[in-house]
């Protein structure tokens, strides 16, 4: 008998409750049944990102929702900003190159976070930047951006928008759309919403909603326009994943049961526990200065392959942890604490990675991060 | 106690031994365990487009993959044909013109099958016709188009492609990729799958393959030659729907065990035992010459509105059926012997029929539809 762990940010795990929801018969979508779900889920939704803006949900991965964002408020020839601190960063400009946005680049080495002013400097420098790409929470380093002050920066441009990829983001942490002045919020129902993967949701400010009158690239699928029209009436444009509908009214119910600020702290704690336990073990965090309450990246010891690391603690533990992603593969490991987790996850979390570390070699005095972690774990 | 009785042409039933492969706890998608689900099922979707080229998976409605069909191949300026007999005739069309290439139409009347003929001159007449678009079985008319023949004439011209939305035909009729000579094929979830809405799949020759190489639309999410090369790997290019997958082989585990000729069959003969029905009730048919096996539509007998039908059919008996879409509202009801559909799904759908039809003040012997389906049925 093994009990499956799994420990990354994103896939992570599913509540059963919202796992039976899909297991019930389907139903058909141009019914009331469905409308009221469906106005269910757009109300959840709205709480969660803070906003008294529609909260659009497609059928598609959160990346969809990326590229939603771009082809409805640019044209080809417009100039974006991207902040690249991690693979998500990247995506943006990726996304933005692909549909023949110009694209200015903040680099920011992975693992830090991207100096506002930084962002300030290269808005002076270039009024023509239309809108400003950035992540929230960088599932590949574990930083979390400051995008408080980012928006404050922004909103000095009544021209341009602020798009905040917030896939891990949300629901681990506060991402007030409407107090902060975000213009685009993006996420993906595979992350702290609880949920299987194939659901993105993006949301739009009254700044925002202007800039798609003018958006000039061409868009079908994704034409945010067509869907606010259908999803005000509870319905979408296209056939929606019924099921997963479903159950993301099931997940929403139950952050709003928790509610919304002690879910935040829970992943806030869950975080500071696991950052303990790494510290108490001796290991090194890649982004100790600006962590994600979402997940935390931690450098590999010397003489400690990430992947005989990952690969015992799967097969002997059954807890699945994330190595890195790009030039950080073999380098770090990544441990979640994002959506349905608790004090016992972290706690497995630390207490495999010291016996598998143990395993491996590595000098680890049993139960030293366990104890690190309780002592803050003890106040959730 | 009400049992309900989904007999729309999407969403379908799904069969519980699917949902229930949803209720497992979610795996991750970069595992070997995920990755030998995969596997298995582009082998099980290789088997229903019957295709020896790569049947790609995307996370997103039908529509997704009709939208990455034109994209993929296209550039803007370039001419497309397209067959509008239907809703999702036109909706090539709308795709694209939404991407601005240019789009000639041959209109079919809704009801009515395509003749190949008007393909043939078409293609004749206009040598810039760089792909041609049709539906196989129109799911608003519940016609089936001859696709062989559309097919046998395209193949006529080397630089022209023929794209199929199979969306409703795939699993109900052969659709055999390769052997006719199809360019691409298209298909939804929640049709003849079994399965919730939420992924499409898309099929290329290598003669369409031949096309992406020069189509200059932007693209990103759809990139279909980004997914190939991840969908060789057993991965996906962005996250995917994780439990629809999983419970998607499910369903093509299901089908391989009933045989594919035999599914075909079935479909075949719940359709004609529905259409022997509505003749011995005196009703007509909206496409009695090109009938699709997938659903049956009937045009609403004088006196009976629609609405108050499918509300007596739904609140009273539990059965849902779909009414006429655009136009065709108003006009008539479709029922569908769609996926998880036998036997006794057809008498349902043809008795309770009956009994709403009598109630409504239309003169129905009760019996009489399904005394001549049982005789259409018994050999099933």
């Amino acid at each position: 008998m093994k009990k499956n762990h799994l420990l990354t940010p994103g896939p992570t795990p599913v509540p059963a409750e919202v796992l039976l929801c899909m297991a019930n018969p389907i139903i058909h979508h141009r019914t009331p049944e469905y409308e009221e779900i469906f106005a269910q889920v757009k109300k959840g939704l709205a709480a969660l990102f803070q906003t008294r803006q529609d909260v659009l949900v497609l059928s598609s991965s959160g990346t969809g929702a990326m590229e939603a964002a771009v082809i409805n408020l640019l044209s080809a020839g417009d100039t974006a900003l991207v902040v690249n601190a991690g693979k998500f960063g990247k995506r943006w400009a990726d996304i933005c190159r692909a549909f023949k946005v110009n694209t200015e680049i903040i680099e920011v080495a992975w693992g830090q976070a991207v100096h506002p002013q930084a962002v300030a400097d290269a808005l002076k420098a270039n009024p023509q930047i239309k809108a400003v790409f950035t992540t929230h929470s960088e599932t590949s380093t574990g930083v979390l951006h400051d995008i408080k002050t980012i928006a404050a920066i922004v909103a000095g441009y009544p021209e341009t928008v602020l798009v905040v990829d917030a896939i891990t983001a949300l629901g681990a942490t506060a991402v007030p759309m409407d107090d902060w002045g975000l213009d685009v919020v993006v996420t993906g129902s595979q992350k702290a919403l609880m949920m299987p993967p194939g659901l993105a949701c993006i949301a739009l400010s009254q700044k925002a909603w202007k800039l798609t009158e003018t958006s000039q690239l061409p868009k079908y699928y994704f034409d945010l326009k067509k869907e606010k029209k259908s999803q005000a009436k509870n319905q979408t444009a296209y056939t929606p994943a019924i099921s997963l509908i479903i159950a993301l009214r099931k997940s929403l119910s139950m952050i709003e049961q928790e509610g919304l600020s002690k879910v935040h702290r829970r992943h806030q704690l869950l975080a500071e526990a696991t950052r303990s336990a790494v510290a108490a073990l001796g290991l090194e965090l890649l982004a100790p200065e600006s962590p994600s309450p979402a997940l935390t990246a931690v450098k590999s010891p010397p003489g400690v392959e990430v992947s005989a690391l990952r690969g015992l603690l799967s097969k002997k533990y059954g807890v699945t942890i994330a190595g890195g992603q790009d030039h950080l593969k073999g380098k770090i490991f990544r441990i979640a604490h994002l959506g349905y987790m608790s004090t016992f996850d972290t706690i497995i979390a630390v207490s495999a990675l010291e016996m598998a570390l143990k395993e491996l070699g590595h000098p680890v005095q049993l139960g030293t991060g366990v104890k690190a972690a309780q002592k803050i774990l003890i106040n959730l």
